[in-house]
């Protein structure tokens, strides 16, 4: 028996409790008794979300919210900005080029954070921009991008839409919605919340409300305005993925049980912990600046091959970690501290990094970093 | 304890056998352990969808799927026709329309079956049709379409598409997809396969992909071609509803243990058994010819209201069936014998329909439609 351990930036781990919930029989989308579970998940979220706005949900993965975040509110020709530090951030070129857009691409070295000045000179060039694309956490380099900076850059401009795409960020990372000004937010039910993939959720403010009146995109499977009509019945516009809203509910009883702060001070401590270790194991971690507290991306030392040492944690000691992505493939490895995840998790992930490095050769003190991490979970507890 | 049968057209009961698969613990949709899955999976849907093309498997309600149908393989301005015999025909127009192309509908009345000669006519004074949009099971009336006879109308026209909307028909009808030339076959999870909502197929004919390279509508989410690419490599394009998918693989090994064709009899007897109970109580079933073997549409008889039957079947005796839909709402009520149904399932919905329409003051003999019921049920069986 090699028991398995996921580590990997989502999907993360679904709490027994979770599952569970999931496994009661299914209930009818359009009856009565769906009503306060989605209710319950419905505000919750918005709890989550740190906002008064409407966070809408949807049956798709994360792209089908970025994808409706894109066709819901603009028309082709439209003028956006782009926050491109990673593979993430290329994807919402992708999507605005796929409606047409004209996006101008903020390039950011991967790895690197974007400087919210570079965002404010570009809005100042291009008085045509209709919105600005960011990730919180790009996925693909560990890197989280300061929200609020960029946040406090757009906001008073009333022409201009702020989306998020917190996929990987919300839970892990302390997200205001409403008071740093992000129009649209947008996450996915398998990282931070704790869930199998399958939901996409999307907060809508109303300056993104109101933009969408112009929108000329096509659309129909994501029609945000239909969806927001039904959300007022707690409902959705299309049969929804309802075993996943049960299990959401779920989650966010349990999210909520711990406290907003404290779930961010854990994934911080747990991030912090992992950073540590990585130091400790004479690693670097790939993020040069602003490391996420979702997911810490380790830089293949010298002499190895990122893909192998994800391939040996996996198979030698049942941790499915990440490997590297794109122009990352074999250069770093990652890890992730994100939802269901506590100090035996960053143990273990640290405990099978130190024995995968070895029995590939590399030179590593066996238990170095185990006992940086330590050093943080134990003097950061609380009694 | 008010004890439940869910009896509507979608969502439809879940096997424990899949539930208790569902609820084991999450796999990453990127690690190897996530491959024999999908694989099993995707072979065992191309064996429902009796075809050897691919069948996409898309996270999403159906509806994304048929908006996938839409803006993969047309353009703005197509002429295109829908069969439009309720709610879901409705839908088919709704999509086109979205995606700017000229959609000609063929009103067929509700509760009726459309005639292949009236596509063939429409076919014919328009040449410059280039997709057929249909409906397998009309699920707001009902009613079957014959998809083999229209089918043989469109095979021979080298640049026309059949798409079918088979989301309420697959495992309750016979459908060939190659057989008939049927180039886009979209059924859902939660219906006859026994699922949760939240997952699509797509089946995708080689006609079709040739077609799609010629297809500018702006798409980004739904890309097939993208998809196809993935599904060879065992994978989708992005993150799927990967606990769905390990629940639709030990739902496609209940049904291939039973057999293609025991499936298919054994939803023509539980639909035949409704009807003739529907009659023995002295009812009448909605569609005026070519029911579904998925879902009966009952009319309220005279002097009662559709939507209090529904009410009363749920709130007095548990069951939840569906009511009727735009304008046939308060004038029919809806009994699914879809997906994870047995004899007594039937049995269950004719008796409450029974106490029920007693109940409300209608004149009905306890027990006709039961006995109904049971003459087919009885000796439709094999020892």
């Amino acid at each position: 028996m090699l028991k398995r351990y996921l580590l990997a930036p989502g999907p993360t781990p679904v709490p027994p409790e979770v599952l569970l919930r999931m496994a009661m029989p299914i209930i009818h989308h359009r009856a009565p008794d769906f009503v306060p579970v989605f209710e319950s998940a419905k505000n919750r979220l918005k709890w989550l979300f740190q906002t008064n706005n409407d966070v809408l949900i949807l049956t798709s993965s994360g792209t089908g919210a970025m994808t409706a975040s894109v066709d819901n509110f603009l028309s082709p020709g439209d003028h956006v900005l782009v926050v491109n530090g990673g593979k993430f951030g290329e994807r919402w070129t992708k999507i605005c080029k796929a409606y047409g857009l004209l996006a101008e691409e903020i390039m950011v070295p991967w790895g690197r954070s974007v400087k919210p000045a570079d965002v404010a000179g570009a809005l100042e060039r291009d008085p045509a921009v209709k919105a600005v694309f960011m990730q919180a956490v790009e996925t693909s380099t560990g890197v989280y991008h300061d929200v609020e900076a960029v946040g406090a850059v757009i906001k008073d401009r009333k022409d201009v839409l702020f989306a998020v795409d917190a996929i990987s960020a919300l839970v892990a990372h302390d997200l205001k919605s409403d008071a740093w000004g992000v129009d649209l937010m947008i996450g996915g039910s398998q990282k931070g919340l704790m869930l199998p993939p399958g939901l996409a959720f999307l907060g809508v403010s109303e300056k993104a409300w109101r933009m969408s009146e112009g929108s000329k995109a096509p659309r129909f499977y994501f029609n945000l305005k239909k969806e927001r009509e039904a959300l007022k019945k707690n409902q959705t516009n299309y049969t929804p993925a309802v075993s996943l809203i049960i299990g959401l509910e779920a989650a966010l009883e349990m999210l909520e049980q711990e406290g907003l702060q404290a779930v961010f001070a854990r994934h911080a401590r747990l991030a912090l912990a992992m950073r540590e270790a990585v130091r400790a194991m004479g690693l670097e971690t790939f993020p040069e600046e602003s490391p996420s507290n979702s997911v810490t991306a380790i830089k293949a030392p010298e002499g190895t091959d990122g893909q192998e040492i994800y391939k040996n944690l996996r198979e030698r000691y049942g941790v499915t970690a990440a490997g590297g992505q794109d122009k990352l493939k074999g250069k770093v490895f990652r890890i992730a501290h994100l939802g269901y995840a506590g100090t035996f998790d960053v143990i273990t992930a640290v405990s099978a990094i130190e024995m995968t490095l070895k029995g590939l050769g590399h030179d590593v003190r066996l238990g170095s970093g185990v006992g940086a991490a330590e050093e943080i979970l134990l003097e950061k507890r609380t009694p």
